[in-house]
C-alpha cells in the first residue's frame, strides 16, 4: 500500500478534494466545477489541482496509491458514468480519462450516494458496521446500499435508488421522476415542507406556530415538533411512518445491520430516528427488529471519505488477485 | 477440487437428496423428515442415507467436497439454524453436527428460499446471470438475494422475505405473520384465491366463471383469465400490480439483473410474467426499466441444486485463501 491516497466529491457547483493517508485526512480544499460546455474541463480541472498539492507537497506519483471520485450521477458496474445531468455529461468513462491526465494514477469511480454511504461506513455513522444501508434525507431522498462492506452499484447502476420507491399508489402529486407517491415526496427537506403546506390549506382551523412563518422549512416543522405544537408533531409522526415503512421494506429485502440517516433533515437530530424507528418496528418483519439505527456523522466529507475506501479497498483486493506482488 | 458433492433439501415432510459430479446431477432420492422429538433424528437420517448411498457407489469420503443442506427456517451469516419451527428446531449449528456424522465431511447451510435462488441461478431461469431476485409464489411468497453469484444471507438471515413488505397499510385482514398489508396477502396462490372470493362475496352481480367452483384457487383464476373471464382477467391485473409494485421497490434497492419467479402459481406461465411487467414497468424508476423477468425452471429441485453450487462456491473461495494447495 503507498502512502497516499485522494478523494474527489464532485459536485454540481464545488468540488471537495482531500489528500488522506490510509488512516487520515491531512487537508481538505475546493475548486469550483465548471459546467460550461458540457463539462468538459471538470476532470482537467480536478487533475490539475491534485497535481498541484502533490507537488507542493513533493509527494511523487508513485507515492499516491489512487484517486477516488464520486459524481452526482449513475454509475455502471464497469465505472462508466452513465449521465450526470448537472455535470453535463452524458456517457463517459471518467476513470480511464482522469488516470490519464493524472500521469496513469489509479482512478476509482462511484456514484455520490454510494461513496458517502461507504465512508460513513468507515469513518461515520455506520463505523464498525459492513452491511449499511444509509439514507440520504436532502432536497430529494437518496440511498447507498453498502454489503460486505462493498458498495452494491446495481446491474444498472439503480441500487440504492430508494427516493423512488412508490409509497403511494394513490397519490396525486407528481415527483421530480414523473411517478406518484415517491419516498422522497413526504421524507426529502421538501416533501416535509410541502406536506405541512398542504396540511395548513386543508384544515385552515388547525392552531400551529406554523402559520405564522412565511416559507415553511422541514427544519421549522421538526422544531415545532420540539418545542410541543400539536402539528408539527402529528407532520413528524407522518415523515416517520413513510420512512420507517420504507426501511422495512428495504429490510425484508437485504436486511442490513443498521440504517445510517444523513442529509440536511437529518440535523435534526435524534427525533428523526426516533420518528421513523417506531414505524419501522410496526412495519418490519420480526426477524428485523433488531436493526440499528444511527445519524451521519461525517456531512458533506463522507462523499471523499467514502472515495478513499475505495481505493483502499481497490488496493486489498489487488493484493489478493496477485499474492506475489 | 474433489469429483463429488451432495446437495440436501430438507423439508418438512421429506429430505430431497441429489448426488452429483460438479456439472451435473447423478441421482436422486428422498428420504421422509422425521419431525418426532424436536426432530433430532433429522440430520442423523440424512447422514446415514447418504453414507448409504456413497457406500453402493465405492465412492469414498475423501472423494466428496461437500455436503450443501437447506433448512426451512431462518439461517445466520455464520450457518447457525435460527428456528425451523416445522422441522422443531431452535437455534442449531447444523454444519457442524451433520458433518460430524459425516465422517469430517464439509457440510454447508442455507435458508431453502435462498439455496432455490441459487439453483436457479446456476441451472435454471436466472442461468447466466449473477444478480438475481428470485420470487417464490406458493402457499406463501418467499424470496432469495442472489449478489455476486453468492447468497445474501442478511444480518439477521431475514433477506429477500419479501412476503412481508407491507404493500397496503390500510388493509384490515391480517396476515399470517401478525402484520396487515403484506405482499403474500395478494400475491401468493393463497393470496389471490382470497382475493378472489373477496370479489365474489362484494360484487355479488358480476358474472364470472369463478361462481361455478367450490373451493376456487389461484390456478382457477389464471385458467379464466387465459379463457378470456373479464374478473379473471382483473384479478390477474390486481394481482400483477401488487407484484410488479413490490418488484419495481425492490429494484430501487438492490437493482438486479434478473427476476426470476417460481412457486406452484408460476406454472400458470408466460401470464404470470406479462401481469407482472406491465405494472412493474409503470413502478420501477427508469434506471431498472430493463431489468429482465423469468420463469423458473428447476421446479423441486431448485434448493437442491443450490445447495451443491453452495459447496463449490465454498471450494473456490477455499483456493483463493489458500493458493498454495
Amino acid at each position: 500500500m503507498k502512502p497516499y491516497i485522494v478523494g474527489a466529491d464532485l459536485g454540481g457547483t464545488t468540488v471537495k478534494i482531500g489528500l488522506f493517508t490510509v488512516d487520515e485526512l491531512l487537508e481538505k480544499w475546493e475548486i469550483p466545477t465548471r459546467t460550461e460546455e458540457n463539462g468538459k474541463y471538470i476532470l482537467s480541472d480536478i487533475a490539475e489541482s491534485i497535481l498541484k498539492e502533490l507537488k507542493e507537497r513533493k509527494i511523487s506519483k508513485e507515492e499516491v496509491q489512487g484517486v477516488g471520485i464520486d459524481v452526482p450521477g449513475a454509475v455502471l458496474p464497469d465505472g462508466t458514468v452513465n449521465r450526470a445531468v448537472n455535470l453535463g455529461w452524458g456517457v463517459l468513462k471518467a476513470g480511464p480519462v482522469l488516470s490519464e491526465l493524472l500521469g496513469g494514477i489509479p482512478v476509482e469511480v462511484a456514484n455520490d450516494a454510494n461513496a458517502a454511504a461507504l465512508g460513513e461506513m468507515w469513518k461515520g455513522g455506520g463505523q464498525g458496521f459492513h452491511d449499511v444501508m444509509m439514507v440520504t434525507l436532502g432536497t430529494g431522498v437518496g440511498g447507498g446500499v453498502i454489503l460486505n462492506g462493498r458498495i452494491r452499484t446495481g446491474a444498472f447502476g439503480a441500487a440504492g435508488e430508494i427516493g423512488h420507491m412508490c409509497m403511494n399508489p394513490k397519490e396525486t402529486a407528481v415527483c421530480g421522476c414523473g411517478k406518484k407517491g415517491c419516498l422522497e415526496q413526504y421524507t426529502s427537506a421538501n416533501g416535509v415542507a410541502r406536506c405541512a403546506k398542504k396540511f395548513l390549506v386543508e384544515n385552515p382551523k388547525a392552531k400551529t406556530t406554523l402559520r405564522g412563518i412565511p416559507n415553511i422549512s422541514s427544519k421549522d416543522v421538526f422544531d415545532g415538533a420540539k418545542a410541543g405544537d400539536y402539528v408539527c408533531h402529528q407532520l413528524v409522526d407522518e415523515f416517520g411512518e413513510m420512512l420507517g415503512h420504507g426501511l422495512a421494506n428495504i429490510a425484508s429485502v437485504i436486511d442490513p445491520e443498521i440504517f445510517v440517516i444523513g442529509g440536511g433533515l437529518s440535523k435534526a437530530g435524534q427525533i428523526v430516528i426516533d420518528a421513523t424507528k417506531k414505524f419501522y418496528l410496526q412495519y418490519t418483519f420480526h426477524a428485523s427488529r433488531e436493526t440499528k439505527f444511527a445519524l451521519a456523522s461525517l456531512g458533506n466529507d463522507a462523499g471523499m471519505y467514502g472515495c478513499v475506501k475505495m481505493v483502499i479497498d481497490a488496493a486489498s483486493d489487488q493484493v489478493k488477485e496477485d499474492p506475489e506482488e
